[in-house]
Formats: structure tokens, sequence, C-alpha cells
């Protein structure tokens, strides 16, 4: 795939935002390959994801920035150019489970998935060598009752020192703290094992089972303070039937839980996600 | 498809059962077409549905009957056997909206469900002249606030008139006494217009686009005295995205609402569904 | 939905297009509601679909055209204005199965679909009293092995006479000869039973048991002189198994059927479908 | 789960079969945790598959076979009874592409699957490091036009000498020769990237992409000498559209490919697959 800027903005709708970008870009000879906009009537709101060839353009990212500020002022947008070649820095945390986790991982050495892993983090030291035989480095922050906001000043630490650009939360079972869900706000990706809302919190397959409904699923999120009440990436279901008990829904659920998170993560990674309040626009 | 009864049965589990029933049913040259069975380990159920081809019985459907009581007894059964040249009685309830009404006549006269409708009922008259173009009587008995009582004493009436087996509440809108509830527990199937438990109450689409869910869907299930929240008998969803608005979710959801609905139904004419506790065995 | 211009175009991708379409749409204060666009990389073509609310333009749909002719030319575009207060006028073609007729007759009747319906012609006169109780011409035009050729002139004619825009064939179980494929290319849509490639042609239910397949499914497509061969606009499947026989797999298709069809004459009506080749470009 | 008998049988259809088959085991006590079974209409056969606890026995699988031996003899069953102590043996075909493989270690190592891995084969070098990670051997068996017959021969002995129950070729990409087909009849997995019977071949991707299919899919099958073409286990589909390149596809596909193969190898090892004809019965 040739090198390419992604710009990504949203702004009150407008007459002649399109026209202004594009003939902005036509001008320099911006080749763009791939279009997305779409204007929210409900909320008077537009959004739009413009990815250009960086080879068409007489500049780099940084001068595309240049370019675009004055029309990005006229307008009042809330946007963004992010560049190909700068892959992105994403920490993982993990607990014991690891179907998440091993699909990261292999779509992280197979290059399924573009972007860096500075370091796994998780509180059980059950992964570590399976981490560390990928050459990542496994960091083991035990989580208790009574370490809580020491342990997560040790994560804080670990994210400010490893410059990390996104947070995955692969099945890491523990709530994050207020201070760091706002630091990192539209940056911490949570998979969460049900079709939210239905079942947020604790032991959502038992919930499921014990409702009887006859599929169940998995939603990817941004982690916000409202536990499993952050906007919505992706969510998909599975069937079941009588015959499943909850352990088998545990384990039917995750495939859901791994093949969801998955997606989640590359449209993030893809600049394909746009927040909007308490909902996303994702640009496929 | 020839003639056949169904045995459909559950009761605690225990050794014997299906030797016990196939024996007999063998000893008499019966001919099983279908059979499932189900023991719910949590619980200590057993769950049965044979299909048995009427012409293979030196008998008819009281016949088989007498011979298996001395055997549901011995197990504590609870059981019946139905008769496929028995169609049921099912009055259908509807509103406004058609999807649900239209797509049920045209199985109805397709004769790709069987069964007769004695009637269908509505709060309005919009539906009157497609209904009885079919030959069916169509009843109008409007619902207000302050005429509930009086409207569901002559809807019981109704019912008991035309000697319903079974209600279908094809999006009715209205909410069923509890002494109706009571009266036909287990008869009175509803669809609801979402992924329950997310959204049960009104408007759930506007619920959904309120909470920028990935999929919407539908949910059929048996009434009971909680709104939303008997056993449920099938679901399915559909995917949306950012560019649905909650007019666009209702017309989507309408083609998924009216294809669960019609499964739901089909299972229960079927004799394909046992209600145990708050949940289903289907027997697909 | 207010009243909107759908501007639908294709020419060879280039610099600029985007920018020119969009100013001159701007400079006359054109409020665009809906935008796609798609760069096909491989054949260098590029395809757009643009809404604009008609009340937000100092003329009507004509004053559009003009306006945007000189950008077509210099572009060398394949395109095309529609207004949506002009509804399309469909044909129906059937048989003697009316499930897709019975699902197409119920969206036209609620509004679910907006096109007007001059006449159903059907080679059987089974579903005569049902498209008449709609107020619809319904024409009887049987097919044999020897009036073939007459037949078709008839049908020809009446396409013709009523000035159809669209021919939809709702399991019409016929043919088309080659002159009327030609004459209608690009709108004559077929709903095929089954996931075309696979089990083209006569009885793809018993060809899919056959094979052992664990998915049916539906497609809809244009009709071309290649049986079953036009491009897709639409599929989906259904889940079946070793219980499902031939007549089962007929029953559960029906659903898909319908389901199938039924979209993809919403995207054609919804001016959402850019034929390229023997593919589709479809921008929902 | 506690250890258990799987009786797996199929033979021409017969009165009496499930009396016979469940007094037997009654008699002793047998305690049957799950059962299916299932009589072929059109072809006149019977299939079952019962799960017995082995606490319930008062002896072991050997028991349980001479107990069923004279049944089995009376209706002429093909019939096995495995227990679930005996993990089967199945070797691993890879080639370079390490999705499917990665996703069989991650089950077979967190205990998701049950099953022993002998060794991993493959035509090239590539995953051997991954593999020995796990403390699996990996056999490095080149195939090239000159070789075919030679290696060939080669994994036959290996197959033999680690006394194979099954292979599994997880994106092998090479085409086994008839005499192994033979050999391990029913006894080899195949994951095929399309939605067979559509695409057989090579390079399924590029035709989808070539036909303008709207959904992609994947199955898993038994290998028999006909390319492609033997039972199918189990298939899968997801969505494509018009921005998805072959590349596109690729990707799309893995996702589906790995969890089409992982359920297709979870019903064989589990027992729930019998093979008829060219078609299968899965007992879910």
């Amino acid at each position: 795939m040739p090198r390419s800027y992604r710009l990504v903005l949203s702004c009150p709708d407008n007459l002649g935002i399109v026209a202004s970008i594009t003939s902005t870009i036509a001008e320099q000879g911006g080749w763009i390959t791939e279009a997305h906009q779409f204007a929210d009537p409900e909320h008077g709101w537009f959004f739009m994801r413009y990815e250009v060839r960086a080879d068409s353009l007489p500049f780099d990212a940084d001068g595309l920035r240049e370019l675009l500020a004055p029309v990005a002022k006229r307008y009042s947008m809330r946007w963004r150019v992010a560049d190909t070649d700068q892959r992105q820095r994403v920490v993982i945390l993990a607990s014991r489970e690891s179907h998440c986790l091993s699909d990261l991982l292999y779509r992280w050495r197979s290059g399924d998935l573009s972007f860096d892993i500075p370091c796994v983090v998780s509180n059980h030291p059950d992964l570590k060598a399976f981490v560390e035989w990928h050459g990542i480095e496994f960091i083991h922050v035990p989580v208790t009752a009574d370490n809580r906001e020491e342990a997560f000043r040790r994560l804080a630490e670990v994210f400010e020192r490893r410059q990390a650009d996104l947070i995955v939360l692969a099945r890491y079972m523990q709530i994050l703290p207020s201070f760091l869900c706002e630091q990192y706000q539209g940056r911490v990706i949570n998979i969460h094992h049900s079709f939210l809302p239905s079942f947020a919190g604790a032991q959502p397959y038992r919930q499921a089972a014990e409702r009887g409904v006859k599929l169940i699923g998995a939603t990817c999120h941004y982690v916000t303070e409202d536990l499993d009440a952050g906007p919505i990436i992706e969510q998909d279901v599975v069937r079941v039937n009588h015959h499943n008990t909850v352990e088998d829904m545990v384990q039917l659920g995750r495939d859901v839980e791994k093949t969801v998170l998955a997606r989640g993560l590359r449209y993030h990674l893809e600049d394909r996600v746009l927040i909007h309040g308490n909902k996303t626009v994702i640009f496929q």
C-alpha cells in the first residue's frame, strides 16, 4: 500500500465545506484515493475522511496541515492529518484469558494490522512467556483491592514512558480509574463480552444464559468513566440455543470477542472512527 | 406432509425415560420420523419431542394418549400429543402498522404456515379492507385511556367465543392486562422491536439510535405480566450504521420483525417450543 | 423526506472531479445531504452519487442538468440527475409463487418503497385476484413452447405502452429473449434462488441439497443474455442443516429471496446502483 | 467435563432401533447426557449420536462395545464408541500463511479444543520457530514439481509413524495425491477459501472479485480425490462491497477461514460428524 495522508475532520454542517477542501487539495495536484463524508441532519454536524496519496503532493504531512489550516479555521473544524508511515504505539492490557491477546499478536506479527506494541501489561504473569517470545516486553502489574491506586499510577507511568497512542483492553477485567479514562479519552478501546447495552457489568454470559437469549454478542467500545457505556465502535453476535451452558457461551463468545475487537482496532488504526458525543461515525 | 402425532413432554430427568417411551411406541409399530431430546444438567430436567407417523399406528391420537399415559405418570411428565390434522386457531391482534400482519396473511393464504384465523382484532380500522379481502373477519375494538378495562373484556370474549388456541400480537402496541396474560399463559406471542433485554418498553429504535448500537434486532417472546420479559422464542439482528436515522431503523427493523415473528410462530405451531421457567427449549 | 435531486455519475478517474462538481453546486447554494464517491484503482474509474436538496437550488432538475453539463462533458462522464418526485414505473412479472410479489405489493401499498406499478404480468392466472384487489391491472400472458416469440412480443408491447422504467422478475421462471435483455439493459432485475455463481440454472435448491452445502442463498441481479450471470446487486444466505429437505430449503429460501429482492429493488429505485462492466457499485 | 463415551452410528432405518439401543443402555444404568438422532427419509437411513457418562456404567468403553455389538449386528450398523479420555492425534499441514495454524495452536494450548499434535508439517520453513516455541515438532518437507511423489511418500511415513488419527490442511496449498486421500478417507480436513461449490480451485478470492459477489466465504470439508468436492462440514460468509480489492478479500477471508476451520475441527473431534455419501450429518 503506497504511503498516504488521512484527513479526518468534523465541524458544524455548512455550505461549501467539501468544495473548499477538494479545491484546495486539487490545486496542489493531490490525488484522493478514498473519500467518505456524512452530514448528520439531526445535529447539523459534518464528518469527513479523505485519503490522499503522499506522492501526489509537493510537500509532506506538515505541508498538508499548513495548507488546510485556513479552511479548517474558517469552518471551525476539529481535525487531524495522519501519516500512514507513522505507526501508532499500542499498549495492550491483558489478564489471564489469552484469546484476544493471542489474536492481536498474530495480526501484529503477520502484518495483518499495522501498529507497534511497546509492551503488554497484565495483572497476572500467565502470558509472560508467550508475549516475550514475540520480542515484546511483558510488564506484570498486579492489581489487588489494596494496591489499586498505586497499580494504576504505575500503569499511567508505563503509558507515559512508552508514549502510548492507544490502550487496548484485551479482556483486562479491571475497571480503569477516572483519571486514566479522562487522560486517554477516545484512546482506550475495550472489548465487552456482551451485546451492549444488554448485560453490562460482570458475568455477561451468565446473565445471558439466565435471560434465555437466542444470540450472544460482543461489543468493542471506547472506555469512558461510565462502565460499559462509552461510544460503540463495533458489535457482532453468534447464535446460541438451549443446549448451550454458560461455559459453552464463554467458548462461543471468545471467537466473536476477538473478531469484534480486531475489527474495532482496525477502524481506529486506519483513522476510520470519529467520536460524536456518545456515538461513533465509522467510515469503512 | 403425511399426518403425524407429535409427542411433547418434559419431566425430571431420570434413567430409562427414552427407553420406556421408544419401547412403548415400537411395540405398536410406531414409526418415529423426527426425534429430539434434551437433558438440562443444571436443573435436572428432561425435554422431548417425537413425531410419529399416524398411519404407522393401529389407533388415533387418543389411542396414543392412552398408550402413553402410564409411562407419563410414572415419570411425572408434563406432556401432550398434538395431531397435525388439528390446525390451531390463531387470533391475530394488530394496530396500524401492517408489515407483520401482511406477512402472516401471506403465509396463511399460501399455506407456508398451517393454521386457522378465526378473526383479526385491531384497535384501529385501517387494516379492515385488507383483512376482509382474505375472507377473514375483522373486529375493531378501540382502546383508549378510558375504556381499557371494557375493551380487554371484549377481547377476552372474542378469544373465548372463537376458541382461540393462540393469540399473536402482530405489532399490537397495547399492553395486555394481567388477567389475559394469566389466562393465556404460554399462548400469547409478541414481537418486540428490539434485541431484548436491550431497549424494552417504548420506542426501542429511538433508544437504539441514541445508544449508537451497530446492530438492531427483534425478539419474539411469550407474553407475561412483566413487560417484554417473557420467555424468548427467537431473535435476530440487522446491521445499521451512522447513516441510519431512527426512521431508517424503523424501516430496516420491519424486515427482521416479520421474519422473527414468522419463525417464532412456526416453532409454536409445530409444537417445537417447550417453556421452562423463563426460558424456552426449541427443537428445530 | 424532502424532495431532492440525485446526481449519479461515473467517468475515468482524474484530478479535480470532486472539486469541480462540489464548487459548481456550492456556488448555487446547493445543499448536499448525502455524498458517496469511489475511485476504482484497478480500472482507473471514478463513481459518484450526490443527493442535493431541491429547495436549496434556484432551479429545477433540468436547471441542475444544464448547470452540470459542461463539467460532465469535460470529464467524459456517464451521468444522470434523478428527481425524487418522479416515481419510477415498475412492471412486475410473476408466475405462480407469490412470496416475492406479495412482499413487493405490501411495500408498495405501505409506502415502504416509492414506485408506481402500471401492471403486473404473469404467465399464470393464479395471482389475478390478489393483484386486482390492490387496484393494479393484472395481465395474463401465457407462455408455452409454441408461443414464446409471440408472448414476449406482447410483453415488449406492454412495457412500451406502460412506459416501464424497470422490469422486476419476481420469481417469473421464464428466460427473457435476447432482444428484451438488450432493449432493457440495466433495467431488468431478477431474483435467483441461489447464492450465485453456485447453482445457476434450474432447481438450485435441489442442486444445493445434493451438494450438501450448509448455507443457501439468494441473489438479486440485473438480467443479461447470459443466464444468471449478470451484475449482482445483492446477496444473502440462510443456514440449513441435514434435517432440511429440498422442500424445507424452498421454504427457508423464500424468506431470503423476498428480502434480497426488496433490498436490490430499493438500491435501484434510490439510484444507488452503478453498473460497471459485470459488477456493481452500490452506494448505501 | 466428566468422562463420557460417545456412541455414533448409522444404519438402514428400521423399527425399534432407538428402543433397542436405549433399553440396552438403560438396563446397565447408563446415563445419557446428550442424544441426537436423524432419519433421512429420502435414503431410508438412520443416524444417531449418544453421549453416555462413563461413571454411570459398570464397565469401560470396551465393555460398552461388547454390550452393543449384538444390537449393532442386528440392524447392520456402521458404528463406533469413542472415549473422551482418548485424545485424537492430529497432524497439521501448513504452508506459509499462518492465520489458521496460529488459531489452531492457540486453541490447543488454551485447551479450547482437546487434541494432541504429534507434529506440524510444512513445505516451507517460515513457521518453524513459532511451532517449536509450543514444544511441538516441526517437520519441513519441501514439495516441488520434481519431488512430489517422494515428498508425499515422506508425509505418509510421518502420518504412519506418528499414528495420526486426523490430518488438518491449515491452508496447506498442495493437492494431496490419491493414495493419501484413499488411505485417510474421512480423516483429512481441509479449509477452502471460498463458499463452495463457487470458486473451486485456485485463487478463489480473485474469482470472487471478478464475479462481483457481495459475500465471500470459506468451506471446511473432508478431502476426497475430487478437488474441493468432498463432504462439507461447515461454511460461513462475510460481506464485501465494491471498495474491497482482492487483497481486502484475502484479509477479510482469513477471519472466516480460521473460524470455519476451527468449528469444523471441533465437530470432528467431538464425534459430531457422520459422513453420508457426499454429505454430512452434523449433530450439534
